[in-house]
């Protein structure tokens, strides 16, 4: 997304927030209400918003990319973006709706149903909240990540991790399925090894969701799509009630999302929280205090 | 196929035929009825057979690829496999239904729509068909095809036909579409051309039908399936309601499928027809009559 952020300029998408004031005209919220915000601005005009598809508008505007974002004490966003916040979820709670409705989002589309079989490769973020959704919904799932801490901090919340670099995922998901396969696989690795293993373990009419990021063209397996008659599923964002799903699973559940929160900082902390997500340290999801 | 193929051995799995005889306790089937026979024999004992999927069995005999086929005179196989012709289809004619249930299940599987913008890359006898069967469901439909000879014969049956080579595809879409893009594009070329022009012409939520065989993975823009949530959906063979389906649209509909026999020979003149294909010849689609 970099080239699409002009300098100076406010980033960030995920958050929750307390109303400090209203624009002319809005009615339907009050001072003091409490709120996260989809960030999706929509054209409301071209042939994706005209079909009901405005989360991937042909020219959206992401709020917290191509205009001022998050990260900072006072945010003015238009309010058909925000979605209210049960008494039961604090504020900090709050500030995981954002990716938890990515991965609601991907599992939607992914059509999981209870008693499946999934994969999900790469378990970062967005891997972890994806693998915590679709077993919420009753599917076994498998985790795939290389990074140890990683995998320790999702063993330790109940999910099933392999390192494909010492196990033979492929040869696990056979034995495991009795040779029916894996229902669906959930690409969140954006690497040229995930690409090549998410063709190698779907069985037949099996689901690829694509919900990696992958910044050029690589070797995909096209034979095995037409061979098993399989899908391949883009994701991108979320819709409305992928938000709505995404609040309820943090206000009723147990699933424990709140287990990816590895550090909170105040936004003086913030450079500190971006240089080791860059340099990989040991850490999952940072969430920044940007309260005045 | 070939590795599949054991010598010495009859190939052929595209046919029509009238039973000479029949084996022991088949009831439904008379000496003299008219058939075709699809040529699948699933083992109904694995995860796809269980799920009803037999035609993409885990275990599936291909009939004429890895048993004995059509191109003999006599020709046993399981009464499961056949189909009786109507009255009104000559036996010549129903030697396409085979090639015709592949199309209709390539365009069943792509969910085609009445109104839709459709694109088939490349326009060989497979290609040709599904973009007859799409033309037939109510679809405006591009084809793609860079042999000459293609190119004429699929204009003279009325197709709307460009080399790519020639006509810059994907701009030529987008402002036919006025932006909306193509609602599904069939990749049936099996190149690596194709595999890269198949993710540039899907608008948002648009689709990928895979029918090409790719014998090695290539490069694909992963990317452009999150960006528009396009999908990609492998099709193999057809499956019982595709024969049904053909049957009907060879028998009852102008659809001019019969125009792309270019030629019909003897048994003896099989090795002159594969050699004309292989070659690269001026045909479409050759019969042979096996007839003693």
């Amino acid at each position: 997304m970099d080239h699409r952020v002009t300098f100076p300029q406010v980033i960030g998408h995920e958050s929750s927030a307390v109303i400090e004031d209203l624009g002319e005209g809005v009615a339907s919220w009050k001072l003091g209400d409490r709120v996260t915000v989809r960030p999706l601005d929509p054209c409301g005009q071209c042939p994706a918003c005209r079909r009901g598809y405005g989360h991937v508008c042909q020219k959206l505007k992401f709020i917290g990319i191509d205009a001022p974002g998050a990260m900072q004490a006072l945010w003015t966003v238009p309010a058909h973006t925000l979605h209210r916040l049960p008494d039961a979820l604090s504020l900090q709670d709050a500030a995981l709706v954002e990716p938890i409705a990515v991965a609601c989002h991907d599992v939607r589309l992914g059509e999981v149903q209870r008693g499946e079989f999934a994969v999900v490769i790469g378990g970062g973020p967005i891997g972890a909240l994806v693998a915590l959704v679709a077993q919420h919904k009753g599917a076994r799932v498998i985790v795939t990540e290389i990074n140890p801490f990683r995998i320790a901090l999702l063993r330790k919340i109940g999910l099933e991790v392999y390192d494909p670099r010492e196990t033979d995922v492929a040869a696990m998901v056979t034995a495991e399925t009795s040779e029916a396969e894996a229902d669906v696989v959930f690409e969140v690795s954006s690497s040229p090894q995930g690409a090549e293993l998410m063709t190698k373990l779907p069985g037949v009419r099996g689901r690829v969701v694509m919900v990696a990021v992958f910044p050029k063209p690589v070797p995909v397996d096209l034979h095995k799509f037409f061979w098993r008659e399989m899908r391949l599923i883009g994701t991108r964002v979320y819709e409305p009630v992928d938000f709505d799903e995404a609040i309820d699973l943090l206000a009723t559940t147990k699933v424990p999302f709140r287990s990816l929160i590895t550090d909170v900082y105040s936004l003086d902390g913030l450079e500190k929280g971006l240089l080791q997500m860059e340099q990989g340290a040991d850490v999952m999801k940072i969430l920044v205090d940007c309260a005045a």
